[in-house]
């Protein structure tokens, strides 16, 4: 009986809450490609666009990556990617974090071939997701000149859905984009001595 | 003059940063299978999950998937990964969000259902990752005995990692948790009217 009456008030507030939703879901109509920043301090900036690029290429949509910081290493989303042959065209344009490379001049020069390399991916009809992993570093380290970068993202293609990762995310960004994600950190394994894994982090 | 002596101040700082991260790195000597949530209102614990998968088979090593809330329909990650073919075990074994159903007693029988594939999944020495997408719901909602699902997370086998997804996490699994990462939504396209999308939702 108590049991019954459970599952009647059970059934009473989910059919109220599938109105509210059906509702929501109708104000909803408009379709764009989206201008998508993922920063923050917490993992899965990167990691959540790779993801959105595997839910595209299951659509067979052509992915475009440009990477600002990493260069020539090895990663394991790199390599599973290379099984999508020509739907996903990998560019690698960074030459290592800031502390590595110790040269300004080099680094200001990589992140504009990046971003020469991103125009054309974003000019080029046969993407549907361009992915720049890691550009918010290149811009708050001022690599680059915000206004134009911004002005371009803004210009994109109507269908094109874009993808910037990184922390530090500038405000003029968050203004121009349509979809902004924090990433934060609740408890890290680096804080309890564990290393970086393959599969994990590379 | 005055740019080479920038270049020299950049130099020197990039020197001390670099020293720095090498004593952070030279600390971290732990490898074990990680216990990871992603967790928070915001975008991306589902696709950094996927992502994770990703890099994971780049390796070579296989990913095991069961969903806790999405059933039978269909998903653009779903397909991508099928490409991935024995490397993949993806189980879908949710009947769609409880104001779908409307019936409690079948989202509980779904939700101990999924347990059990999910505690197969993890026995199986064949998996180096295993995700659990929307656990946390199934938590929440008490359709599972929160202390047995801790305890079996916590005595998965130390080379196994296993993602859980969803909102509203419990404070106990937090606990057991290696890495926890809060999705914040800053901004967000449902809000200006934008629709699900191909490719970004689903």
């Amino acid at each position: 009986m108590a049991e019954a009456e459970d599952a009647g008030r059970h059934k009473a507030k989910m059919e109220k809450r599938k109105a509210h939703q059906d509702a929501k879901l109708r104000d909803k109509t408009i379709e764009k490609g989206l201008l998508i920043v993922n920063t923050g301090p917490g993992k899965g900036k990167s990691t959540a666009a790779f993801g959105l690029a595997l839910r595209m290429l299951g659509y067979g949509r052509r992915v475009g990556v440009v990477q600002f910081i990493k260069g020539a290493w090895h990663t394991g989303e790199k390599d599973a990617l290379a099984r999508f042959g020509d739907l996903v065209a990998w560019h690698a344009m960074g030459e290592g974090f800031t502390w590595e490379t110790q040269d300004k001049a080099r680094d200001i020069a990589a992140a504009e071939r990046a971003w020469q390399r991103s125009r054309e991916l974003m000019a080029d009809p046969s993407f549907g997701l361009v992915i720049l992993d890691e550009l918010n570093i290149a811009l708050r380290y001022e690599y680059l000149d915000l206004a134009s970068v911004v002005e371009a993202l803004s210009a994109r293609r109507p269908d094109l859905h874009v993808v910037v990762t990184g922390r530090n995310v500038k405000p003029e960004l968050i203004e121009a984009a349509d979809l902004v994600t924090e990433m934060g950190q609740v408890k890290h394994h680096f804080a309890a001595g564990v290393k970086a894994q393959q599969g994990i982090e590379f």
